[in-house]
């Protein structure tokens, strides 16, 4: 069971400045209401994603049993809650349970990155997978063009076996032309957001196919949801988190810091960088002001980055809550030799683990940072398999709807990216977009741009 | 040359609410003064950074031409400053000049991640390159403990030429064994601060072996600080960039983001964390009273961000300072093709560049920002080559200590880091460390922690 310590987010003897456990109290009715609006949106079917550990995935294991066995290598076209999600899975496991197929993500439009993909695979034995819902995501659709393209002359004649396109199940562009082409297809469900969507099709194909037990996933996401259905907080390791995440960002703590001691980790960081900032960070209107709220996800790497980040973290201003990621037990693991019993500068390093120093030095952070008075906390997963993976997205989700609802934001959609969009488009001369070009021309001549 | 565009740093009819161009007329006295202790640390020889560009690389281009050819991987064993400038390099470059040698980093103790890696290479023909100055690194001493222990015992009769040292010119540990043992050897020097050391042979040497072209990257750096040495703030970007920095902070942006539109410049921005963060996150001690000041690097990557952090860039907190890196032109591209000429969902990108998509994003994301009243600025690399990350890092290096300058602080130290070191040195039970062991067995106890 993923293990949440959270003693130095609550004052104690040591950390006298931390939020009082008393305080929580004062949030009763706020958690309850929270609650209570989760309750109400479960039932109108918008917060899907706590259903899918009881969704059927025969689908997944079907497309897993007929796929052609000279398939070693997928790339995914996809990008954000399309992307995040495959990586994180696939980093987290990759060398861990040494998975027997590769996952390759592309999600940018970078043509050195496409080079360095197309370089690395085989094409002979690479499936790709189109991941995206509407068919128009720009990024997505580049990708798609181009691959599809060089696929079909390389393999005129079997070229359709060697693409899917995971999309909306009736709507859109990639929906009719996996009718009319007869590609395999899996669905991206309507009641549960992009950045939510990791334990859908979206994210569990990939991982099948690199040799996860999705089922695993699954049962482990259950029981973490299953374990967040109270609303005694101090049991519920999402709510509660949630809560304190609120109330230090209202203290003025506009930054969050997710620090995995474990390079395996690290994605999964990245993964929740998308959750926590597209889903809270929001503009809304209270009395016709405009107030932006939200709190900025950053990702850190522990040890690495005690020696690039832990003096800014420990001695800077004062803006940051810290959750550590922990690992108790590695699959490898290494024992340093004694190769210097002689000199005190190496020796104490002689016989111990490397796991064994990697969790010292995260310990030692938390006491450097709580000296500080930096509010931190650790998340300890026992093994990185994918039961505790399935727990540990579920808590999040979770986690990240409830403080959306604390901070009376809508933590499903995203407006803000629409007017980028909007000046791609117009930037690349799409049909319907002049005036936004227009707009964008007299942009530039008024700062001298060309 | 490297252009650095700042319109959208400063007040504009577009952008009324940025800081007016006047302001910086009115910090004049204070830039010369940091300008002036810019020019008294240079006498006192503690920034030695500004002169690496004079140095002799002699001895690098003899190590090469001496070197094995049998070697085709280098694996660095460093961590902070003596990784991120290597690895920022080398993934800049690898794709984009196909670099004929391979390069590693073992810039953390997680043993998944060394098994990754010795999964990755083939032994016999890696050479490895310890880097640490004082030689006490926990880090960097325990992998080069076990990579020694595995490298003595499979070649036990040439694995002198499998391992160089780079460290101290006279003290340390390893310093004594180079001259017992013979290994060849590098110097990281006194008057370079490991975060500004990427030009000395910290970074030198893992560049020229993967097949860079060193003498370019301080030709560019040279053509920088000399651009870099006027006190007209307009037309020296790194005081500029630094004065606005500092202005916009003072304002509560306590937050800046570096933004690559570039996946070979990503690692980039995380040089530019240790730089930013390390050197500006201080403890500063007025009247009596701790004060905390720095502002928060964050790296972001274009276009893929634009779908995770974008929503909270734009409709979020207005806490953060943009900077955007844009590429011009790539040596690899691809056109995408016009597959569905009648669909208008995609045919617009029909006949288009990659790159022309990926950088009319990056505007679009500009103009998006710019609208939401969020200052913003872009460096462009007219292509990625040697020169223009020459440039880049001399312009960051001298942008950071002029900061800190305006700050007050001292850019140079990192005391903050100390605490962390102690608790690992008592957890691990290194000599002398007895009373801190005692002060963490009570710190758990009161937790009720194992």
């Amino acid at each position: 069971m993923l293990r949440f310590e959270y003693h130095n987010l609550l004052a104690s003897k040591m950390f006298p400045s931390a939020i009082p456990v008393d305080k929580l109290s004062e949030y009763t009715s706020a958690c309850d209401a929270a609650h209570k609006e989760i309750l109400s949106d479960r039932q109108v079917d918008i917060l899907g994603f706590y259903n899918l550990p009881e969704q059927s995935i025969e689908h997944i294991v079907d497309f897993m049993a007929k796929l052609d066995p000279m398939f070693d290598t997928m790339v995914v076209l996809g990008i954000g809650g399309s992307a995040l999600g495959n990586k994180a899975l696939y980093s987290a496991l990759r060398t861990e349970q040494e998975l027997p197929r590769k996952l390759f993500v592309y999600d940018n439009v970078d043509p050195i990155f496409l080079h360095e993909i197309l370089s690395s695979i085989n094409m002979d034995s690479t499936i790709f997978n189109v991941i995206t819902k509407s068919g128009t995501t720009a990024e997505t659709m580049a990708g798609y063009m181009i691959l599809m393209d060089i696929i079909k002359q390389r393999f005129p004649s079997d070229y359709r076996k060697r693409m899917i396109i995971t999309t909306d199940k009736e709507k859109g562009f990639l929906r009719q032309i996996i009718k009319t082409e007869g590609y395999t297809s899996f669905i991206v469900p309507d009641n549960v957001g992009g950045r939510f969507s990791v334990l859908t099709d979206v994210g569990l194909v990939s991982s099948a196919f690199t040799g996860m037990d999705i089922g695993e996933l699954l049962r482990g996401a259950a029981a973490m949801r299953d374990r967040c259905q109270t609303t005694d907080i101090l049991a519920n390791p999402a709510y509660l988190n949630g809560l304190i995440h609120f109330l230090y960002y209202r203290q003025g703590k506009n930054i969050s810091v997710m620090m995995p001691y474990s390079n395996s980790l690290y994605d999964f960081a990245d993964w929740y960088r998308q959750l926590w900032a597209e889903s809270l960070g929001k503009r809304k209107d209270i009395k016709n002001r405009d107030i932006y709220v939200g709190q900025t996800p950053v990702k850190a790497l522990g040890t690495t980055d005690q020696h690039s980040q832990v003096q800014l973290y420990a001695e800077g201003p004062n803006d940051k809550i810290f959750t550590f990621l922990t690992v108790e037990n590695f699959k490898h693991d290494y024992v340093i030799p004694n190769l210097h019993p002689d000199r005190e500068e190496v020796s104490y390093l002689g016989g111990r683990k490397l796991s064994e120093l990697l969790n010292a030095e995260r310990f030692a952070t938390e006491i450097a940072l709580s000296q500080a008075m930096r509010p931190n906390c650790n998340l300890i997963f026992p093994q990185i398999d994918e039961y505790h993976l399935g727990e540990f997205i579920m808590m999040y989700e979770i986690m990240t709807v409830f403080t959306g609802k604390l901070l009376h934001i809508n933590p499903l959609d995203q407006p803000g990216v629409e007017a980028g969009k909007i000046a791609t488009y117009a930037l690349m001369g799409k049909a319907g977009f002049d005036k936004e070009r227009a707009g964008i021309d007299s942009y530039k001549k008024e700062l001298g741009l060309h």
